[in-house]
């Protein structure tokens, strides 16, 4: 195997936040994956024209930047509108109309967090990914030629399948760059594969846990924008305290 | 959905020990797995006729145990035998002209671990399951008609291939008799579905990573005969500090 600079750079699959602390994230650059729905709103937002997206941890932080700035507050618990704040975290609302040249800020149940999560263990440097945006996830990957991390979000520490099917789609595109020792990895690409392509139905005959809860809500329309590969492609990299395009 | 007493049992799948504190142990069965090789070896041990399998997590405590006790002291640290200890982990070493009538005391470096984590969160119940044992774990789950859940020792807490596979055999054989609303649950059987009762094939093509360790160690043997169904097809329940033959 070649060494230094020319190694092949790593890729590992951590399906749950709770297993992050297993890596090192000092030399690699963090996919935070969380495809239903936080990841899929903040690629639509910017691909909408969002000026930025500032990702907070609690709703308390939301409101108080809503106070402090001129911004838009945004943000769910438990798959629903958090109490204090106008808005959700459904990707459909975040239209050209209402974001462009916005600076949007977010909390969610799980996504947000775990962006904290990677800042707080030092990565490298954090990109957000979804469904909506996968193009542009893996072409940068493929030219960054650093060491990957695809953290999923999961559901309160519980791993997830949406989060681990976007997983597996990325290391289906590009797994021929990476070195891959990582169990977690072949598993997730195993779930997409078996997908074949039908996400929906797959989380439908799957009896997805999070797929059950969105749908009990009413957003079904939600799920199939969250499932849809490129509605949004653009690169959503974390620089200076917000989500940027890239 | 019946309540009360007559209430579908729950099932969930905890893919690494450190996902074990999301969940409730004190009203479960807990199936402690660990294929390669710790579980095995305990049902291989039993099968032959071991008095009882005492599992310790210290490579300490077994040299302890074995100065005041007339045992046989095992164990392993990253697949090899623990220094201090004569014996190993091979299930194929536990024949019963070595094992019959004696006790065994075993520490090792993921699946006697993760049992005492599993006592230490007060698991009402805990049983250990392995390919060589399946049919018993099976039987003894669906009688018992108690939440059940299926805790993979992984490695070092990063989830491994054998563990999920055979998470997902149980699962293929018994899903019927409980509620299930665990997408882990539905990822190990997947996984096991693909795998389509080529289990050793599966792991080679999926460069499943224990897999290579062992391999490395000239344990193809071991390998094969851990991934083999029902060929040390004996209940292994723990009981006052003690894994005995149910």
């Amino acid at each position: 195997m070649a060494s230094g600079k020319n190694k092949t750079p790593t890729l590992n699959t951590v399906l749950s936040p709770s297993l992050l602390n297993l890596y090192d994230l000092t030399d690699s650059t963090v996919v935070i994956i969380d495809v239903l729905r936080a990841t899929s709103t903040i690629a639509t937002a910017l691909f909408n024209g969002a000026k930025s997206v500032i990702p907070v941890d609690s709703v308390a932080d939301c409101i108080k930047l809503g106070k402090q700035m001129e911004v838009i507050t945004a943000g769910e618990r438990d798959g629903k509108i958090a109490e204090g704040l106008k808005y959700g975290n459904t990707p459909l609302q975040y239209t050209v109309d209402f974001i462009k040249g916005k600076t949007l800020v977010l909390t969610t149940t799980n996504g947000t967090k775990l962006l904290h999560v990677a800042l707080a263990a030092n990565a490298n440097s954090i990109i957000t990914g979804s469904f909506c945006n996968i193009t542009s996830v893996c072409d940068y990957l493929v030219k960054k030629k650093s060491n990957v991390i695809l953290a999923c979000a999961a559901w309160k520490n519980r791993i997830n399948i949406e989060d681990t099917l976007f997983a597996g789609a990325v290391i289906n595109r590009i797994k021929e760059n990476f070195d891959i020792n990582c169990d977690a990895t072949q598993l997730a690409e195993t779930l997409y594969l078996q997908a074949d392509g039908r996400l929906l139905d797959f989380m439908k005959e799957k009896n997805a846990s999070h797929y059950h809860r969105l749908m009990s809500f009413g957003l079904e329309e939600d799920i199939k924008f969250c499932l849809t590969e490129d509605n949004a492609n653009i690169l959503s990299i974390y620089s200076g305290g917000r989500l940027v395009a890239g």
